[in-house]
């Protein structure tokens, strides 16, 4: 049997939808390095009635451990460490030396604002150091210490108690894998395999379909734990399996392969991103983009990954018609014969890239976000794309489905497959 | 007594970190909207048994009304509508009017895929179309429909069963909320007001303190649920309250506008960026980005809301050096004497950009946003930035937290703020 664990998010700002949740995925995926099973995450206010319904209902399910983000703060709504202490039968108590190391985290952090009240300072910095008896302290990354909080009498989920901010609480899971109280836990957990299939261009229910397949031709599907997902437009497909049934999944593999030999671009994990910048490093080529529709988002996520000046020179975010003219150098007669979205527009945006950035390669996007702006010519959603300098021109269009922001994304997409194909020749 | 709600998010995709949520957060607003009360936020994978615990738990803390978003796609590991039915005692049936108009929609869709298997397309409507007993249907906006499903005993809560993808669930939420299943349930909720304060430049502590100034003149917090968070480097205090509280508010509202004056920047739910946008459009003035380390990310921003061609003219996205000179013209002696990361190279973008795409106001960022590239002089977190052609010139450096998505997104947020001051003078 696995271990198994569930994740509490706390914050009302998080469950009431004003701040996107980013430690419940993280920590997933933590969970799954360490081999164990996620149940469930649980998001709630704070509010400690709401937050010990949520222990306790992951005690109830005989989860092994609980991890729990946020309410570590120096505010009387940041309540995780006192509700934690009760829920493991453990009293609070004030640790006087941690008090001290926050206080002197602090202070410099303060310097800026040199009006501050300092009993208001002590005070935040002793609640902060007020912990359940017995537990493991985790050093604070920002100013708060997170916990590891075991059971007082030795049934029920170990508690792993996290800051809210992702800068802290990521460097804070490591130090509490280092921990005797975690490591404990961690030791009776199986390990899994899991791998991913990435295909681009074919509907989910195609995906079905090869399950079925699959499952006719004899691969006993129900010894591997397989998930689909559209993600971005791309089909993602997600196997988790114990490591003896690796022949049910490598029979699986090859039908998902044989199946879809010219959609399937990821079979390592990789994401599209990554090939791109992968060709791009080892081919030693440089890329530019000029970009109507996207506003610079291409660009922006072709220098999301680290590194990327290594290939990556500039874009030309050409939003009104104008700038395509001046910064672009697209002719105002282009604009006027075929208007703003066009096969010719996407071309000479994508020339205009590699020309006046002094790219290899020229990435062209012009479309109609929406959701104003649409004609029955060119409706939301037309989005043209044009990749130049790679192994042979590349101008297409698409038919983009959803709001503004979906588009957008949707186009950055598709502009990264088009450049792989571009770089890669296939 | 208010109306008590729990949304469950269905997919091992969402559960794994590999797709983040979006429906949680975007119901949750529509059901503070509604005056129903979020008591929590649960995500499972496409399990049954874990779909039904989550379920379980939230009867038994006696909610009247679950949402569900996800698994109601074609493939196998899309349970919703099964899982539901059981828990609230109802026989799965097929609608065969329904698996008829399912038919409809997707043919149009399968024509760019003519290989497709039609015994494949048929099984995956007909799947599509069997739903519980009694079920109120909300008609497909992708291919999925959804379905309002009270409980067979009249004893339990409502279950809203809505599809996955965001572009779906959204419009169904509005067709759930005609129907005479919802409506009736929601009924019985109680409104509440709730107002959101944003300030720039401040601790979260300082709010805490003023919570403190607050309690101790005699202002009732306890009738009012004051949360507050930081949030891409904004410090938000959102207060929800029943309508009679009305005048408590006022009087915290009060001793905040005091005490923060300077930093206030919003107390109507506005964003800094749609500050930016209205101050923009009544101004009539025009808006142009150079920018190096964010590499794309505040055009992108700027063009994120609807409309945003009126005021947005385009960008010039300058990250390698050569291209600050030739797209950008920022002298080489510039860049040589005080390196790309300088007061004066921000300064020679943010007039770039002005001139360059001919607009009012330019805005040059410049930064080394890492993990690479930091030295002790300019280390990673270091970002300068310029606004020019608004009230004032504008120029300053920040030495931001995080790793390089936070500093690159916190980057867009000074910007911002700067871009504000700028445009409104003050």
């Amino acid at each position: 049997m696995s271990l198994r664990a569930g994740i509490v998010v706390t914050g009302t700002e998080v469950l009431s939808g004003r701040v996107s949740d980013r430690n419940g995925p993280w920590l997933a995926e933590r969970l799954a390095e360490e081999g164990v099973d996620l149940a469930c995450i649980t998001i709630v206010g704070d509010r400690p009635q709401d937050m010990r319904d949520a222990l306790e209902s992951m005690s109830a399910r005989g989860l092994d451990l609980v991890l729990t983000s946020g309410g570590l703060g120096p505010t009387a709504d940041d309540l995780t460490a006192e509700v934690v202490g009760r829920f493991q039968g453990r009293p609070m108590v004030l640790d006087e030396a941690l008090s001290g190391r926050i206080a002197k985290i602090v202070a410099p952090l303060l310097k800026r604002w040199p009006n501050l009240d300092p009993a208001a300072i002590e005070q935040a910095n002793r609640k902060q150091a007020t912990i359940p008896e017995g537990a493991t302290i985790l050093e604070p990354v920002g100013t708060a210490p997170g916990l590891v909080v075991p059971p007082s009498n030795g049934s029920g989920p170990t508690v792993v108690v996290l800051p809210g901010p992702p800068r802290e609480l990521q460097p804070m899971w490591g130090h509490a894998l280092a921990t005797e109280a975690l490591a404990g836990t961690l030791r009776a957990a199986t390990t899994y395999e899991q791998r991913t299939l990435r295909l681009f261009g074919i509907p989910e229910s195609e995906i079905a379909e090869t399950l079925r397949i699959a499952e006719s031709a004899g691969v006993e599907l129900d010894r591997l734990e397989v998930t689909t997902c559209l993600k971005r437009g791309e089909v993602e497909v997600v196997t988790r399996f114990e490591p003896p049934q690796a022949d049910v999944y490598a029979s699986f593999e090859a039908i998902v392969r044989e199946r879809h030999a010219d959609t399937l671009f990821s079979d390592d994990g990789s994401t599209v991103d990554e090939q791109v910048a992968g060709l791009l490093r080892t081919s030693g080529r440089t890329v530019a983009t000029a970009e109507s529709c996207t506003g610079g988002m291409l660009a922006a996520r072709l220098t999301d990954l680290p590194g990327s000046s290594e290939y990556f020179l500039g874009s030309i975010v050409a939003y009104a018609d104008e700038v395509k003219e001046s910064l672009a150098g697209v002719p105002r007669a282009t604009l006027e014969a075929h208007g703003a979205v066009s096969a010719e527009v996407a071309e000479a945006l994508a020339d205009a890239a590699r020309e006046r950035a002094g790219a290899d390669v020229g990435v062209g996007i012009t479309g109609v976000a929406g959701p104003g702006g649409g004609s029955e010519e060119k409706p939301v959603g037309l989005v043209w794309l044009s990749v130049r300098g790679g192994a042979e021109p590349i101008t297409r269009s698409v038919n983009l489905p959803g709001g503004r922001s979906d588009i957008r994304d949707r186009a950055g997409t598709v502009a990264m497959h088009l450049l792989r194909r571009a770089l890669s020749g296939a």
